[in-house]
């Protein structure tokens, strides 16, 4: 900890990375950091949150064998900010407020902490649901009242992947990869979208996106001496992940002011910077669209990045996920394996690894914890070790397999649902679209506050440039500054966002993510209170 | 490997342990292994599985990053066989079958490799799949016409379950832990089957068991000091996670004369020996009913391993996945939760984790990935420690969620599904008892072959002494014995079992694994295959 505020510290006189908005408070803010050695961890991860049996448990006078000295330091290193302190004291609250309602100027809890749209009310896709019921309760394809309750495309496209199944077995475990069939069908929605070829083969299906990332993880690091490239601000699955599997993660700041723009000079800087400290990079990991920052990255740009990564040997870990997410007419999602092949580079040049999940895009099916990684590049012995450690964990749930041939694969021209699948979807994408622009428009009218677009992803990640009293209170309180600005928000309106400090950002700005997912009809309560707060939080603590 | 080789030969020189049946051949069999040091390793992990774009890549030429000497040590030393290289070769023979049938002496690949009911045309108890449709696809819950396809007491069930998750969203991550509601059913379940309470906030819902069990390895394993006391032979879930998390796998033998027993004298000195190499024994992994082993503990020996526990400072890992599978009247199954409570422990004296899964018992459902584990006896610090790793894959599907709370609170006597449900569950699981006990008298009807009766869990493993002549074919193959043997038995009639050299056994004595799963309509023809086959085997082989 000590090293990191050092480390801080130093970054804080060096930076020329700023956010639009001028600091003043450098120095101040540097005396802070450096008298508060815990002021960066705590705010990240600190709850307290069995109320029952463990509460009854000191953590001294206990005689059981486990204790945070003797667990693994890794564990105890890994930070997950997007259910972190914030959001047990929002689960507190929750609770709190239906016997004590009264006591709070709010009537409930507005989770925009996580990228979670069914638990705000977005509905699913009622076609992907169809299939699901059906491959869950077979029997239903032999009543003839199914028929009066289903989509005809639904009914079809259940019977078609019951019959890639071994003995139409959905119970069954599959094969460590996925269903074949489904795999088929993923890979041709890939050659759909990019124009280029895709392997079944390379397909790996996950239970969401997470497990990939881990997988790759722990492939690709050793020990500290592995650096991952990760963004600064990243979503804190990455740094999560390379702290369980003991690397280190090699930041590389995006720049705030060009829109979070991702520049080699900063990929090379970085990396040279890594290897004198004795780290070998093992890959590049690029969020694109970004998260928490919402930028999508332009072709040139990723041009530019496969170039880096195949010149430094680098496997590129393309974060994918919010492909279908972009809400501005002058952007356009590329992905990785596009851009290198439209290079002409193939499968012996370059090793590319893209995630995908079905938590994300407009159908939001997070907690059916599908996804799967697309995995190129790789030599067959390495890609067996790949395959081995799949197996371990036999494979991901099938409900999640289904769903994710499913989002590749929707309904056509022509079917049964197509015109509703197209209704829902554009529904829901273009409901984003206003939500993001409504939410961004008054974050920028806030004093102090500059918030880029989010022409992706789901998330806007506004830079607040706080006063030094608040600085100073955040520091009386022990709690990391744009962790305190969030507290106060929470205990004041109900709106739960998470600090910039679990995200990492340049040191001495202050940020927070917070989602575009509340429905429309919330939209307009939601910037009256953060804006009514805001002004009493810079009251309260102007210089 | 050497020093493995070395330290299997002088196991086999100091070794009282044998299967009934006795062995002449130490001698040569330990020059045997002595001179093919790869015997062990080469038939638990070599599958040459990637036949498109991948195969294309040699693994030397490349110019590619990641190399097999690059990559994390770890997931080499990892290794699983039960999805190993015989059923690697079985998916290509199955393959090759479409379109060469004559080529064969057999019509069908039978996998008895893995605990996978519904591969193999177990039918899922049909409540729980009503249940599942209604929450995958709730507006059936609106529909008048629903009320003719599923029973009156799934559609309560469902609505039931909708009103626990906030928003009725079951697209939603769900709490880390799982769905509050959904963890006080299955609480209510370990209540009413051990008699003591069960606390909702000691439950961590996993996608299967696996996923728990590699927490915990992580949470306990810091380096290779750290120890975990493993029962050989072993699942090798548990061997591989803790390759994967880097420590030590401190084996204790079953004493397969007593019907793979467990004995505390044996944990004893395997702690002491595992002691004096400087190794600190954190946990005592117990699998009850046994994998691959079958058999079911009695409470006294449960008694005494809680003690052995306690006494050592010993977290137990207790995998009760087959709590439900058991087959013979003289033996019942008791969690260790429930030996511990009633002998006077709490929560402040043992530190007691359980494992459960969905895909086991009379239900089977492997493919959706649900399970939980029990964590009794942590500190409040530590428990969060637990929590935080959970939270950074988010949540568990709740699919398997949602069944995992059904396996766990199945209908009840008046409810409209109780006499079918019943019926379903006794089917399956007398059927299960019928296959397991011929399957273990056609066994040991074999020359040379004594198999242990399946008190409970999904398998036989019998023990094969094998002629001289054929373990030096097989050291001429460059495979261990059983491997051997379990490709000719692949080869000559589609049934796929898995060598006893995967899951660790007495060195010098050989075993395969062979599951209680194929429908009680094929178990004839197998015992007549597996029979003709092992006559000729040993005919070729007798020395």
């Amino acid at each position: 900890m000590r090293r990191f505020v050092i480390s801080q510290a130093k970054n804080l006189i060096d930076q020329t990375r700023r956010c639009r908005q001028p600091h003043h408070h450098s120095n101040l803010r540097l005396l802070s950091l450096l008298r508060s050695p815990a002021s960066d961890s705590t705010p990240v991860y600190s709850p307290r949150l069995f109320s029952s049996s463990a509460s009854d448990m000191s953590d001294s006078s206990s005689s059981l064998p486990v204790t945070l000295d003797s667990i693994n330091p890794k564990v105890l290193k890994c930070e997950y900010a997007v259910r972190g302190e914030i959001v047990s004291i929002a689960q507190r609250l929750q609770d709190d407020l239906k016997t004590n309602k009264d006591a709070y100027p709010f009537d409930e809890i507005i989770y925009c902490n996580i990228g979670n749209p069914q638990s705000l009310g977005q509905q699913p896709i009622t076609f992907f649901r169809e299939v699901l019921a059906l491959c869950s309760h077979t029997a239903l394809l032999d009543e003839s009242a199914t028929h009066g309750l289903f989509s005809s495309d639904s009914i079809d496209r259940a019977w078609k992947i019951l019959d890639q199944i071994p003995g139409k077995a959905t119970g069954a475990y599959s094969h460590s990869q996925g269903i074949k069939g489904l795999r088929d069908a993923i890979a041709a929605g890939i050659e759909a979208r990019d124009g280029f070829p895709a392997d079944p083969n390379d397909i790996f299906m996950t239970d969401g996106a997470s497990p990939g990332v881990h997988m790759m993880m722990q492939l690709l690091i050793s020990s500290e001496k592995d650096g991952i490239l990760c963004p600064i601000p990243q979503y804190p699955l990455y740094s999560a992940s390379i702290a369980l599997h003991g690397g280190s993660l090699v930041p590389y700041y995006l720049d705030e002011a060009s829109g979070w723009g991702l520049e080699i000079s900063e990929l090379k800087k970085q990396l040279e910077d890594a290897k004198s400290k004795g780290i070998t990079v093992r890959a590049l990991a690029v969020i694109n669209p970004g998260n928490p920052t919402g930028q999508v990255l332009s072709e040139e740009n990723q041009r530019d990045v496969v170039d880096f990564c195949k010149k430094e040997g680098l496997v590129l870990l393309a974060d994918e996920v919010y492909q279908e997410n972009v809400y501005v007419p002058d952007k356009k999602f590329h992905s990785f394996k596009k851009v290198a092949r439209s290079m002409g580079y193939g499968e012996k040049d370059i090793s590319l690894v893209s995630f995908q999940s079905i938590s994300k895009g407009y159908y939001g099916e997070c907690g059916k914890r599908g996804g799967y990684m697309e995995v190129t590049g790789f030599t067959s012995d390495v890609r067996e070790q790949i395959y081995k450690v799949a197996s371990v964990n036999l494979c991901s749930n099938i409900s999640g397999q289904i769903l994710a041939s499913l989002v590749m694969s929707p309904p056509k021209p022509g079917d049964d649902s197509y015109d509703s699948y197209i209704a829902e979807k554009e529904g829901i994408l273009s409901s984003l679209a206003t939500r993001a622009k409504t939410l961004e428009e008054a974050l920028n009218k806030l004093e102090g506050v500059t918030c880029n677009r989010a022409e992706g992803a789901m998330y806007l990640f506004p830079c607040i440039n706080l006063p030094q009293k608040a600085i100073a209170a955040a520091e009386a309180a022990k709690t990391a500054p744009d962790a305190f600005y969030c507290k106060r928000l929470l205990n004041a309106t109900g709106i739960v966002v998470v600090p910039g400090s679990g995200f990492r950002q340049v040191p001495g700005t202050w940020h927070f993510r917070c989602t575009i997912l509340p429905q429309e009809d919330k939209i307009p309560a939601i910037v009256d209170r953060l804006t009514e707060f805001h002004k009493s939080f810079m009251d309260e603590f102007r210089d």
